[in-house]
């Protein structure tokens, strides 16, 4: 199989990790409903290509998200080894204890940075999202669990168009403050540009919210998540969310086109000699064969060149 | 329509050049064979967009490539502004003579990086195809054209895989030597990742080829076109080589994945508040007629997010 040719490039960091979000943020927005023994298979797969962090599923209710529905099944059918972080996203309380009582170490929130998105999604506002997150973030801590805060609609949002910087920190750093210890900035529906990248990561850090807490999230509608996490490498972030096979969407945005292929990030840090631990022909092969599984084929570009 | 948000980031040109290479590089390599007529509204349209160099065709032999054999009739079609720059492709002597008939006043030419492309492509070598290129580039030089040189496979090849440097810069400079004004720097398979962009430009300013003698042509067959291309302009290269709607591909890649969509880098051009002077609705409107000629959807990102 081709492999890149390996040529480093200066300011940029040794090792990445890369945050998979193929199984819950991928699956989820997929229109087929898979059956749980292929996600459990597919996460199996995806930990012996070398992913070291699966985001799995979501507890969030099935009425919202019946793709998801099998999630404790799910989880009681994965047998990880100890040192994989094997986080879920967790909407409220009731999901709380759901994943404590499928004996989960680290969990997700999802907020929201602009007012409609939270009305729509979350069926809240902006301040009043955090009456929600509240409590389930203090219960998950004193059970020991580490959660990670998602600010979705960092760039650019469906209804309101630009947004704010200032109001993106200040969510973001309320979710720190509960005690997220890192923030995933999600670029929903792929609008951003490398500028409003830089901008927003140094605006964190003059908010006190350091590279070391914050991980990109791309996705690639407008052809922009690539360019936009060597952006954000530039800037010192080491932790980058891609989905196998660039499975999944957003159902908000005006395209299907959905994450930042995983194979498209590993061919370009394979590449710049950036460490992933990924085995980039494992990889391929279980992106391809979830592509047969969901009947149609992978959105990376890099599985369409090597699968072919 | 939406539009990116500007935001400015350092180290970037304040203008880019857009080098138009859809209706040679992008239908020399679609299947279908497109009308003359639809081909002259197509260069039409994308100069009405603000496009303001478009490689229109290339009087290479119909029996090679049967997809651009109206090329004589196409420029007598066309009647585009005295401003717009409109270089036609030409292999050989023969071509020019056609060109040169034509009242074009800037060709290109195209040569190998590498022995294997060469003798596929050219029928050649690396020294030989320099024995096709001297009389044709005298001759046009003669004539007061200017002359662009192609290089291919800078950064691997289907055969050869990895291709040196050092090959690369031979080729470049040598047809700055011959007379060529601008390179132009083809990921021809699309497998190049930043590190190799930054040591090829750099490689030639050491060789006495500086960036503004520089071109970059990237392919996006393993989603790193525009990444790469981020990262030339962050080198100081300002003339950027793209397809409108990612017309064409390589029939010698291992994917139909063609060239970096002109749309795509535009929004991110646009974003970062770079000039160009496209007028990106104009286009995504050109791209989705032309998707509608050819009888499928654009590979253009954008186009497909804003079209839907």
């Amino acid at each position: 199989m081709r492999r890149p040719q390996q040529v480093r490039a200066e300011g940029l960091p040794e090792r990445v990790t890369i945050y998979e979000v193929g199984p819950r943020d991928g699956l989820q927005n997929e229109s087929a409903i898979v059956d749980v023994a292929v996600k459990a298979e597919f996460i199996r797969r995806l930990v012996e290509a070398g992913l070291t962090t699966v985001e799995t599923t979501s507890f969030v209710h099935p009425k919202w998200v019946p793709q998801l529905a099998d999630a404790a099944e799910l989880l009681d059918q994965l047998d990880l080894p100890a040192a994989v972080r094997a986080p879920v996203l967790v909407p409220n309380e009731r999901g709380l204890d759901r994943a404590l009582a499928a004996g989960v170490r680290e969990i997700a929130i999802f907020a929201s940075a602009t007012e409609t998105f939270a009305a729509k999604n979350l069926n809240s506002t902006l301040d009043d999202q955090f009456a929600m997150f509240t409590p389930t973030v203090e219960r998950a801590l004193a059970a020991g669990l580490s959660i990670r805060g998602y600010v979705s609609m960092c760039y650019g949002d469906p209804w309101e168009g630009d947004v704010p910087v200032d109001q993106v920190v200040k969510v973001g750093a309320r979710l720190v403050e509960l005690g997220c210890h890192e923030l995933s900035l999600g670029d929903t529906i792929g609008v951003a540009t490398p500028g409003q990248v830089i901008s927003l990561i140094e605006s964190f850090g003059q908010a006190g919210v350091g590279v070391d807490k914050l991980a990109v999230h791309f996705h690639d509608t407008y052809g922009q998540a690539l360019a936009n996490t060597l952006t954000a490498l530039r800037e010192g972030v080491t932790t980058v969310d891609s989905s196998a096979g660039g499975l999944g969407g957003c159902p908000y945005a005006e395209s299907a086109t959905g994450n930042l292929a995983t194979e498209d990030l590993v061919w370009q840090l394979d590449g710049l000699g950036i460490e992933t631990g990924v085995d980039l022909e494992k990889l391929v092969s279980t992106s391809t064969w979830m592509a047969e599984q969901l009947g149609k084929p992978s959105a990376s570009r890099v599985v369409q060149a090597l699968a072919g």
